[in-house]
């Protein structure tokens, strides 16, 4: 691996930037990383921890001269950061995020940009259910996709170094269009987390009347969905907000299936749930074969 | 540790039969371990693999001079398996099971048994997505809990014998009643099988559309669901039917939760949200404190 930018610029220090930086670190893949975090607690820390080579009080200050600024703040916070930074923008340079939806940030962005940058949204399939500054980790992306979603016209040249970068963090890098995006990542994670949200709400009802079985007692199932619901409130907020059409078009869908499942355990209809069972024992399977997770019992998660 | 029961015998040798077995050892807690399936592929398996100290053809000749017997079978077989041994128990023996439910499992298998046995229903709270003789380690049990439901008038011996057995296999033993237990179970393992259950069908529905791009970008959410929907499919048919009352319940108050979290996105209320994702991450710190998972990336799952 070998540079790609010579100046870049963090805006936001959370789990994905941090992740970044130390990802490029261990690639050298910049050459000098700024970064900026609104919170002065946050830009405390990260110079406690060495997260950024500078970490500036401004985010007039980090892009200045950056070849390569990544916005990497909740989605409901990229129009007014994009408004701030727009005016500093060195002529040239690529500006990326690392949101979870495309066409929301596409939207936000895009009209505080100069014509003289090139604007190239991005979105890496990664994060765990911890937060903040701390919590990033080199490994995080390796061997997961990341997402660019070019608008026509973008010069080739941009897109590819910006594709060196993230292969060179350890991301396998595909592009698709904002809207085919919304929707895949509607089906594949944004309605999943709603679910697993609602789920644990349920269950902190019915705690109040168990005394605190329902934690004590949780198992797999429960577990998992704890995990997903434990996620950053901020960011998920924003996510649903901003990706409402594709969002709402599958809870619709989730919710005739959950029906059709409720009928058959009120009617006893074994052989519905058995097949029903089966076909999705099946799409596992098929998960595992396409290399993204594994047979483990850890699922393959990085550690830390 | 030591020997709890002289001669145990496991009706059933899928993963938790064969997890049992394999943990027993590892204590020394049984003098000798007797096996039957219905199978006979599974019944070779085992023999091939050592699990079991003697691997009979017939589950009468597996419980004859028992001291323990576990049936370790889906929980709509449980019933006909305790006809078919009841005339072969031994005056004194302990009968118990590993099933998902207890009410439905106690009304199954209670009437078939003689009065002169104990039966001592108990639920170990673990699993894995993996079923069948070669699915078994030893540390599937280790810092779980196992659930005993001991109807009133058991011995207090028997069900102390059994508790030690457990506690030897490696799980945190707790006692309560059994329509107590499938609310529980309900909450934490049941309703969020059958969501990701669902979640994953609704994606397969989808898949056909987006040709495999559900499954090849599958994120962190999706990726938990899918392995909860790849659970055994006899076994998880049986659980909904027979916790049936429990399980419905949940459901509709999950439908509830899930229509007033759609509403809140349709309308834009972000202080919902943000209250909503808040509440239920601080439910997740508390499973984490309760010592039901870990704060790592890999939630503490037991590597085989």
């Amino acid at each position: 691996m070998s540079q790609t930018y010579e100046k870049v610029a963090l805006i936001g220090l959370g789990l994905i930037a941090s992740s970044m930086f130390w990802a490029m670190k261990r690639g050298g893949l910049a050459g000098e990383v700024r970064g900026y975090a609104r919170s002065g607690e946050t830009r405390d820390i990260a110079r406690e921890i060495g997260l950024c080579d500078v970490v500036c009080d401004s985010a007039a200050e980090a892009v200045k001269d950056a070849d390569l600024v990544v916005l990497c703040v909740p989605v409901g916070a990229m129009g007014a950061v994009a408004q701030e930074i727009a005016p500093h923008l060195k002529a040239g340079a690529t500006v990326s995020d690392v949101g979870s939806v495309k066409k929301a940030v596409i939207d936000a962005v895009g009209p505080h940009l100069p014509e003289n940058v090139h604007f190239i949204p991005a979105h890496p399939l990664a994060g765990t259910e911890h937060s903040g500054p701390r919590a990033g980790f080199a490994e995080l992306f390796d061997n997961r996709y990341t997402l660019l979603v070019p608008a026509d016209g973008t010069p080739l040249d941009a897109v590819r170094t910006l594709r060196d970068l993230w292969e060179g963090i350890g991301a396998k890098v595909e592009e698709m269009d904002a809207e085919h995006h919304d929707l895949v990542l509607g089906v594949t994670s944004h309605a999943p987390h709603l679910i697993a949200y609602t789920m644990v709400g349920v269950a902190d009802d019915l705690r109040r009347v168990t005394d605190s079985e329902v934690i004590k007692y949780s198992a797999a199932g429960f577990r998992d969905f704890t995990r997903i619901a434990a996620s950053d409130p901020t960011m998920w907020r924003d996510v649903f907000l901003n990706n409402k059409d594709a969002t709402l078009e599958i809870l619709g869908r989730f919710t005739e299936e959950l029906f059709a499942l409720q009928r058959a355990i009120r009617t006893g209809d074994g052989d519905m749930l058995h097949a029903y069972f089966t076909r999705t024992r099946a799409i596992r399977r098929g998960i595992i074969e396409a290399g993204q997770d594994t047979d483990a019992p850890d699922f393959g998660r990085v550690k830390k």
